[in-house]
């Protein structure tokens, strides 16, 4: 589609969102047509500070060359190879980086500072281009606040939002806030091997005989979904899959709401041989990103959306850190419009050292290309050799996790299953209940073994706390989540495998 | 009053934030008596990354030791007087402060991180004591988002906010999303020597008298005042008149939404005679913080408040930078409660970057007062010793900018009147238009100067652009608004007042 057609999925816009009308601070005064303003005026309107208010003159910054784990105390500033750069209150190399000046300043409407939002722009160029010509991106305060203005965007007292039956529960609240209804679709936990996730028979009969099967509530007008490592399953929707449910979303109008904290963390099969695994490289070459960006990574929703009917969340806390507080949205640009108008009036803003920090990291990696690549694919390229590296320390995580359930008691009696994960930072283990289920399903024995985890020293979350509804998910609630990213080394994964693996032979004794 | 008693005032949260429900991430599972749970339990439960993945494993920060203005370049680099300290992945001296390894990672629920939610308490404790004792702060994005948050806590469709009539904006706009109906109260413009800003004889009345002249409205359930260096006017009340404001407002039955991000800005008199203004000291001492505190700054409502009436918005932006994007909300605790849901669901959290930026400058600052004073008061006086810094730049700038203003051909000729400002960053200027009001009042006027001053290069925001309601304020909105904040030196303020004095002189011709 070209600019000047009309968007055509405008109707999902909530009247909210239409409906909002932003006071412009200052009254458009009409000047004569013969008035010739003064070539170089001076302000004395807004109330910007200037930048000599501001305390802070400069930071270095060091960064580690690659993840560290296990340290402690003044170890790190010791033990970790670094690399430093430096932010300066005037951006004099003039590389398009964020300098203090501007970055310690307000930012207008408040949708992210230009430089940071064009690094975004690249990135989803590069990796997820979408389908259609007019979108565009807008920062967020982090995913979670993503997903809230997401909600703002489209819902309306009782529209109802199809969700996986096992989601990250703060996309429901978001829905339930604007009056929207969560409605579960079911997931396909047969086999890691096999399963895209998302039961897409499930869902073709759901949409197709709605309104007999729920006839006192609305059509669906959107579906929200992670489809890579979905959160809990850790399961990935392939490019083909994605295809059907994109045309089976347009057959019935629905918006797409793709949710991909996780989508740069793919993890390639497992190997039970660990002389068959390949040892990640220290540095990254170019090639190994181009080799990354052709088959390590599943392509958006966005790739082949022709119409605007995706509505993407992606962020930067798990592959930089979760305290930046920054994601952002890529949409259709009449969608975006909308979001800045939210957030014009709720956020109004994002921390400027936050990008600052964000974008001056990205530039600096990004310097190692130079001379090879054009500035902008320095920036894209630097950044996604910093994500490779945060995505093998997964990947090892995985294999370490992977083989200790495997090699444990539990597996060789047969009362776990994993489910090998796509991508991201969960493996769930399903659990071969054996006892007859009563009318709560599994959530019964999900409750009981929980108490073992307690007396042998292991957290997890349970399949059955992240369902939307305890009725449909009562028999496939028999798993549970466990996360790679926090663990301090590989022998805290394997003692808390361990432990996770006893409590059930125990309560299978 | 104690913890113990009800909260008399919580009919004034909206029913909006009375009936949110969080969902609790993980199902409460019930533990057997005899039960016991492992003495150090593993996690493999929550997604929070390992700091081990965050790539900062240092900052070091530069601070210029006064603020400095007309630096371009590296200058800054050069000619500033600084002082440096770190913030590293941990924080080994443990001094309380915020380490990389807190600040980079998620915050739950996301009312900021406990280190600086202490200071905040600490800080008001000391300068802002509330008269009430169950209070708290919760930290916003900065007030933009504060006041987006006080309107969720308290604002019904149809509800009715008494504000000032010219103010900020953005307010009113919080208020109308939520279905709220802004109603402006006039401001007493008559001379900066006597007003208070709000006009209390005005504000008694429509109290008084509400059903009979606004029947088809409710009756106005709180005010929003910017009670120190009012926005646009520059006005403060005093303590006492404060008392009567309160007092009105526990008779009616109103909250009060103080609105503060100027208050530490306070302006004393202006001295016409040069001679007479005192030299600001470099270096600032306990004493001359004692001072200020007894002296500099007129208590907030809080002080005044027994009941838990008063929600008070502040802000780091105009002290530290706005693009810290930090601010904080002082209030009842039940109010902090139902903010602290609504930002888990919204925000959810703060840059811990900007966080531990700020935390640990103001510690830098309060190392200075260390073996005089308490941790506690070593934070909160080093604060307020950068924030001294900061007012007398505004002092000294008001001074430049009122002679200036009073040197002028205009000022000579009585075409204007200066506010002199009591606080803040903005001084208004009236001018005393002498052309027959048409049915638009001053606004006509007001546009046709504003095309002036477009053609002799100074831009300024005007009253006719600040007020609530064209009818209401059509006869006093003929001032402008002028800023200290902006510019980047003396000569720039003298150079933008000659260009404002003399587009009112040629407009007069």
């Amino acid at each position: 589609m070209t600019r000047s057609q009309e968007f055509e999925l405008s109707h999902h816009i909530s009247r909210r969102a239409a409906n909002r009308q932003i006071r412009p601070f200052m009254k458009l005064y009409p000047m004569p047509a013969d008035m010739v303003p003064h070539p170089k005026p001076l302000s004395l309107g807004g109330g910007l500070p200037n930048h000599g208010f501001f305390p802070i003159d400069s930071l270095d910054i060091k960064l580690v060359s690659q993840p560290v784990f296990n340290l402690q105390g003044n170890q790190s500033q010791k033990t970790a190879a670094t690399e430093k750069f430096s932010i300066n209150r005037f951006d004099e190399a003039g590389v398009g980086a964020l300098d203090l000046r501007s970055a310690l300043q307000y930012e207008f409407p408040g949708d992210g500072h230009m430089e940071l939002r064009a690094f975004t722009r690249n990135l989803i160029s590069r990796v997820h281009k979408p389908a259609f010509e007019n979108w565009d991106c807008i920062l967020t305060n982090g995913s979670g606040n993503g997903l809230d203005k997401i909600a703002d965007l489209l819902v309306n007292e009782g529209d109802v939002i199809l969700v996986e039956e096992f989601t990250f529960p703060l996309t429901l609240q978001n829905i339930v806030e604007r009056g929207g209804i969560p409605f579960p679709v079911k997931l396909d936990l047969s086999s890691s091997e096999t399963s895209n996730g998302l039961d897409l028979g499930y869902l073709t009969d759901l949409l197709q005989n709605w309104e007999a099967q729920q006839p006192s509530l609305r059509r669906p007008k959107a579906i929200y979904t992670i489809p890579t490592g979905q959160n809990p399953t850790g399961l990935a929707q392939s490019l083909e899959f994605r295809r059907e449910v994109y045309d089976l979303c347009t057959k019935h109008d629905l918006i797409i709401i793709e949710d991909d904290p996780y989508g740069y963390l793919t993890l390639p099969s497992y190997e039970r041989d660990q002389t068959h695994r390949r040892e990640a490289s220290p540095r990254i070459d170019v090639a190994e990103v181009d080799n990354y960006l052709q088959a390590g990574i599943i392509p958006s929703y966005l790739t082949l959306d022709t119409a605007g009917r995706v509505v993407r969340c992606d962020s930067f806390s798990k592959l930089y850190s979760p305290g930046l507080r920054l994601g952002f949205i890529v949409a259709h640009a009449e969608f975006i419009t909308k979001l800045s108008k939210f957030s014009e009036i709720s956020t109004r803003g994002y921390s400027g050292l936050s990008q600052a920090v964000l974008l001056n990291s990205i530039k600096h990696w990004g310097t190692r290309f130079s001379g090879t690549l054009s500035q902008t694919d320095c920036d894209v390229y630097g950044w996604l050799s910093w994500v490779m590296k945060v995505r093998n320390v997964y990947i090892h995580r995985r294999d370490v996790m992977l083989d200790a359930l495997y090699g444990s008691e539990a597996f060789s009696r047969s009362l776990i299953q994993p489910l090998e994960p796509k991508a991201g930072m969960f493996v769930s283990v399903k659990v071969n209940f054996t006892e007859a289920n009563g009318p709560r399903g599994h959530h019964e024995s999900v409750a009981k073994l929980m108490v073992e985890f307690v007396r042998y020293g292991i957290l997890v979350v349970s399949g059955s706390d992240l369902c939307v509804d305890d009725e449909i998910s009562k028999d496939n609630a028999n798993f549970f989540r466990l996360t790679l990213a926090s663990s301090n080394c590989d022998e805290e994964i394997v003692e808390s495998i361990n432990r996770f693996t006893h409590s059930i032979s125990q309560y299978f004794k």
